[in-house]
């Protein structure tokens, strides 16, 4: 696998543009299409929650073919507890890219992002498709510009296969939990590869690596309305993914990365974020119950307070852990900050400079080791600081 | 119901002190006793995080019995993962007090409350112990301040309920949520009263209430490895509660009072607080859904960052409710705040200025409606400040 530039329009046959149409009131980009030159299987996973903004209601709809050519995205407005004009709406920027593109409106898929309650200005969103079609190119720039909301920058990657004398691309951006005008941290995600790949098993490998990287991301533990990844997978590369081949691995791996990188991405730009914090659990009784610890730790307001402070306080560690509902022998766990051990055997150990210098840096690794399987498991976050506060208190409705 | 000056020292015969022995480096406070002339039935609930205080473990074990006649506390340190010592020093603090107050051992019980992963320094708490019980009096004042961490005051209530021409007198004390030295919130709690009751009922009673307000109150949704609060009934009042009798509600109003004033009182002064937070839920399918979902929406950052901002952030109400895993059919909902309508039928209304004027209030009470059922629930919380940062970013281990 290698890391190359660019990201959704580096694999074979993906187009993407970005432009401003008048959603923000910083005059910023807000509304990107993602296209492909033919149909691509289609998958996605979006949010839990049960109040579910209209572009999560249409897009779950529209994807169930499992084949599509188009994603239309805006930032600015989450078109989220909006009635059933949010749900036209939603409707309506389909019908509008599809026109736009010459292509069937089952095929596109829509996203949002941003205050929760306000109504689209769907006059400016249709003027916005109009000139945003016409721009379509190799270049992501824009159409990563065009999802943020108030992230400090963009986040994109891609990576090559090889495959023999073939290469197979793997591109993806996402935004994610910037705040001053929206009301919700939203994770949006889009992720594009020319492999070949039938929807189930496009939908299993996203799942699993959705699992292990976006769903292991947590900035305040506020899930939003509107989280939405969607991949795409265009097949122009020429090569099928099928199970059990000796492809299907490295292209599960390399879709991992992907995910990964873009959810690190995410929590290290957490809302007023300085660092990146990775709690690794391991030697669990089972993989959930290291998934379950791993979370409920790196999304503990005192422990990402302590980060903040760079201070060592593994008391907060062990105390998240023991109500994660993990199974948990206090006696047998141990706590380390990079190469430090702050407990062993459940007891407090003298630690040396070196762990409070390994808080000094912009990453951040804690691993705790139970003791009593072989369960693991990471999990991404950020330190709690005044600028969370800030940013999340000064926004006035 | 009557609300009476003091707190544990209110009810017939339960006398108090509180002393600094030297745990705490203020020189404040740090140990105190409660102890009732005459053995007392005795219920307690402890936290359920599985990583716990040895005081946690040990009182668990000595409250089986049913009976206490004292209680011995400290604050400054939670002999918390303070391994085979911890328990022995546990067990020493009950065992010096026992002495000191010549009483069984097996009628005391032991509480801390602090620094995590500090071994206690038993001789200064032996001295302590030696002191505390030749000062017993009615007056509660020095056991109130001597529980205290970072609180910024102390939090005591008493009640009296006539029963004929007697009276029932309840009186309780606690702590919370303060931390500059400790490294976790801890919550203890002391509730009094001269009733006479079965182990059995008063069991039932406290679990009732303290399901309705401690339990209802977070203030960082970091559950504590030292949390505990403890019911004496002595009997002195010559007032006998029994289930089904006439008195048996009063009494139960009147614990559940003194239980809820508690706990708002912790909430109130949450690390950083600004504001007491109050959320609502009504029309919910079952009680256990309110429960969730209030607990759910006055926990997440976000709205509390909104709260500290005096912004009436609906958005992230809904957002909060959506994923409280509570049945929610968000057309239905309404949200207020005190007489202003934000949210009807799950769409945004344009709410007036008083909206905002409610949030400038020292107490702001949120109501969301469900409109499913009768299930309604009232949970506590408090906004998110940057003090609160400051408190837990500034300590150094």
């Amino acid at each position: 696998m290698k890391k190359v530039k660019g990201s959704v329009c580096a694999p074979e046959g993906f187009l993407s543009s970005g432009i401003s149409c008048g959603l923000k009131r910083s005059g910023k980009k807000d509304l990107a299409i993602i296209f492909s030159k033919v149909p691509a299987t289609a998958s996605g996973l979006f949010t839990t929650n049960s109040v579910k903004a209209a572009p999560v209601i249409v897009t779950s709809k529209q994807i169930k073919s499992g084949i599509a050519r188009a994603i239309i995205v805006n930032s600015g407005s989450a078109n989220c507890c909006t009635g059933a004009k949010g749900l036209k709406d939603a409707e309506k920027m389909i019908e509008l890219t599809a026109s736009a593109l010459k292509i069937a409106k089952k095929r596109v898929l829509v996203s949002s992002t941003g205050s929760i309650g306000k109504p689209l200005p769907i006059k400016k969103i249709a003027n916005g498709i109009k000139k945003a079609s016409g721009l379509l190119s190799k270049d992501s720039k824009g159409a990563a510009q065009a999802i943020l909301t108030t992230d400090t920058r963009t986040k994109e990657i891609a990576v090559k296969i090889s495959i023999g004398k073939n290469t197979v691309t793997i591109g993806g951006m996402a935004k994610g939990s910037g705040m001053i005008n929206p009301k919700m941290a939203t994770m949006l995600s889009f992720v594009t590869t020319d492999a070949k790949i039938k929807p189930a098993l496009l939908r299993k490998l996203l799942t699993f690596a959705v699992n292990n990287s976006f769903n292991m991301t947590t900035v305040d533990r506020d899930r939003s309305t509107n989280d939405m990844v969607l991949v795409l997978a265009n097949g122009l590369s020429g090569i099928e993914i099928k199970e059990g081949s000796s492809v299907y691995k490295k292209f599960a791996e390399a879709l991992q990365y992907v995910c990964t990188h873009l959810a690190k991405e995410i929590a290290r730009d957490g809302e007023g974020a300085t660092k990146l914090i990775e709690v690794k659990v391991q030697g669990a009784k089972t993989g959930a119950d290291a998934r379950r610890a791993a979370k409920i730790i790196v999304g503990s307001n005192l422990f990402k307070a302590a980060v903040f402070g760079e201070d060592p306080n593994w008391g907060r560690v062990m105390a998240a852990l023991g109500y994660s509902g993990t199974f948990v022998d206090p006696s047998k766990v141990s706590v380390s900050i990079g190469k430090s051990k702050l407990v062993s055997r459940g007891k407090g150990v003298k630690f040396n400079s070196k762990a409070k210098q390994e808080l000094k840096k912009k990453e951040v690794k804690f691993l705790v080791d139970l003791r009593l399987g072989k369960g693991s498991a990471t999990a991404w976050g950020c330190d709690l600081t005044y600028d969370y506060v800030k940013i999340n208190a000064k926004y006035r409705t």
